[in-house]
């Protein structure tokens, strides 16, 4: 396990806006709150060894059958289990991205290729790690030319992270069609869709084939019973959790723009809410020191993304006025630091 | 995994008294709720990646450093974590007992033999699991033996489980003792310590050079922020959770000469809260049916622990009369099946 996480608002005490962070900070949780306390005394029961009332609960939403959805401690477990159900197996991940995909194929002793771009042709069978859109790059593969590329390649098993589908406005392959495919596991995170990541709450869609031996490795109760009751609740509440997407679209654009103007920055083309940054001159760690303390601003370093140097940095796009915060402050670091 | 564990409370709707948790149910949780409810919105954000925080207190609180101490997502991920971090090796497991042990060591390819009894001597380097106190027996190994054992096979590292160590009077090898061997992993349960089995805190005491290879196994983010805020919370408060444990194995004896007086029934000596029974003639899953059915009383068929007959059923003493009500309806159990 790599340190220095996205979120690292744990270590930091007076954080007035927290840019590090790719959860969503706008939904009203009252009534989850308010459920997940009315639910409190159920911590002296065990939960269900498996969370399948919630699987069949999830299944149904998106037309898919029980076997074909199997719900996990965060999509990191559906990462670690992944890896360690084709333990040593060749595997390929496109980066920059989360480091927990090489780090889960590198406890289960995988052979781990990096590259930055979805190879012309696979010399070995194996597996292809693809975040989707990507963190941190907020970038989308083609829908298109994914899904020719997934049926050009059955030896390949594709597992596409699809943790930040609900901050896009671009095609992306949908469970329903994934499922379709014998060579697809794709990975969801509640953290990101319902801004919840304390309680951990991921899933697995997959055919059954493919599903059911990921399935044979996970061990029981791993999901715990706030975190079950929470899922029922989200999901039974889904309408409450929608964001308006076409303006928090709107307002990356923006923001890109202005930070694209600033000398001394080059930012990445993103096709979600979040924005990969490059100093030119300067570390990234020393604008994070900068942002939190003159004005209580925490951003990303990104850094220790692989393949990334000590400039880059990751912004998560907030409200237009916190936004504009971190704009000016960023381009004060800038006049300062030429 | 199997299935058939032992808390099935989740699949009995209507149970009145619950004899099949070996989970103590008298602790009064007002203040621990109310903790949780006031922590609500620390879901929004990660938990750290890992519980270092809790994993200090509860150092502290055993007079160990941080280094001897892991949380895990239960006993049950440190079970995982153990058997995966010696995957492949040869483990002897004392039967019967809690089925996660083999099912653990079985998923990471160690090659399992089962006994009855500690063997006289090692043919292989291993791994030897003990539960102890044993569940479903609630036996106790006695410590001067154990300790002399775990002493003279410096070769085998020793995994004990010691979740039901607060339901016992006999000597144990303590935390603090067990760290100064090199060769034994002790596993710790705050669902029985603390009768939270729906939150999933467990942790692991051991030297440092051995804990440090079982940390390396473990994937970030596996204890959400409930379950780490419960554990603060519950070690602060350690002395709201102590059982009267004097009356309490006082009542466990009383029960235990009421039923070993029937005929058709055998009761095994234990040490502990918990007692495993065999029915002479019938299927415990008769006994079951027919005692939740007439009564909402529901035990733990116990005939599915590898090595137990088909008329095995394991009982948590409860409150005297509660275990009244069991005693009779018990013997009117017999006295229709002769």
């Amino acid at each position: 396990m790599l340190s220095g996480h996205g979120d690292d608002l744990y270590e930091y005490g007076k954080v007035k806006v927290n840019f590090s962070s790719n959860v969503y900070g706008h939904f009203d949780h009252t009534g989850l709150y308010a459920y997940l306390s009315s639910k409190m005394s159920e911590v002296t029961h065990y939960p269900a060894p498996v969370p399948s009332l919630l699987e069949a609960e999830v299944s149904r939403s998106f037309s898919l059958s029980p076997e074909q959805v199997m719900v996990t401690n965060g999509a990191t477990e559906a990462i670690y289990l992944v890896a360690q159900t084709f333990r040593g197996a060749h595997s390929t991940i496109l980066q920059p991205t989360f480091s927990e995909y090489a780090d889960a194929c590198r406890m289960h002793v995988h052979e781990v290729t990096t590259l930055k771009e979805l190879p012309v042709s696979f010399l070995n069978k194996g597996l292809l790690w693809l975040c989707n859109p990507n963190n941190p790059t907020g970038r989308v593969v083609e829908k298109g030319f994914l899904t020719d590329y997934v049926r050009r390649h059955p030896d390949i098993i594709f597992v596409i992270d699809a943790s930040y589908a609900p901050f896009t406005l671009q095609p992306l392959i949908t469970p329903v069609e994934a499922v379709a495919m014998p060579n697809v596991i794709m990975l969801h995170s509640m953290t990101k869709e319902y801004a919840v990541p304390g309680l951990r709450i991921g899933y697995v869609t997959a055919c059954e084939s493919l599903l059911e031996k990921v399935r044979a490795h996970r061990m029981p109760w791993s999901v715990n019973q706030m975190a079950q009751d929470a899922g029922h609740y989200l999901f039974k509440h889904r309408q409450n959790y929608s964001i308006d997407l076409t303006s928090y679209m709107y307002e990356r654009e923006r923001v890109n723009q202005l930070l694209s103007q600033m000398s001394g920055l080059e930012v990445e083309h993103s096709d979600t809410h979040i924005l990969l940054c490059h100093l030119m001159k300067g570390k990234a760690h020393e604008l994070k020191e900068y942002l939190y303390s003159k004005y209580g601003i925490l951003i990303r370093d990104a850094s220790n993304f692989e393949g990334l140097g000590e400039g880059a940095f990751r912004i998560a796009i907030q409200s237009p006025m916190e936004n504009d915060l971190l704009v000016n402050a960023l381009a004060e670091f800038l006049s300062s630091h030429r």
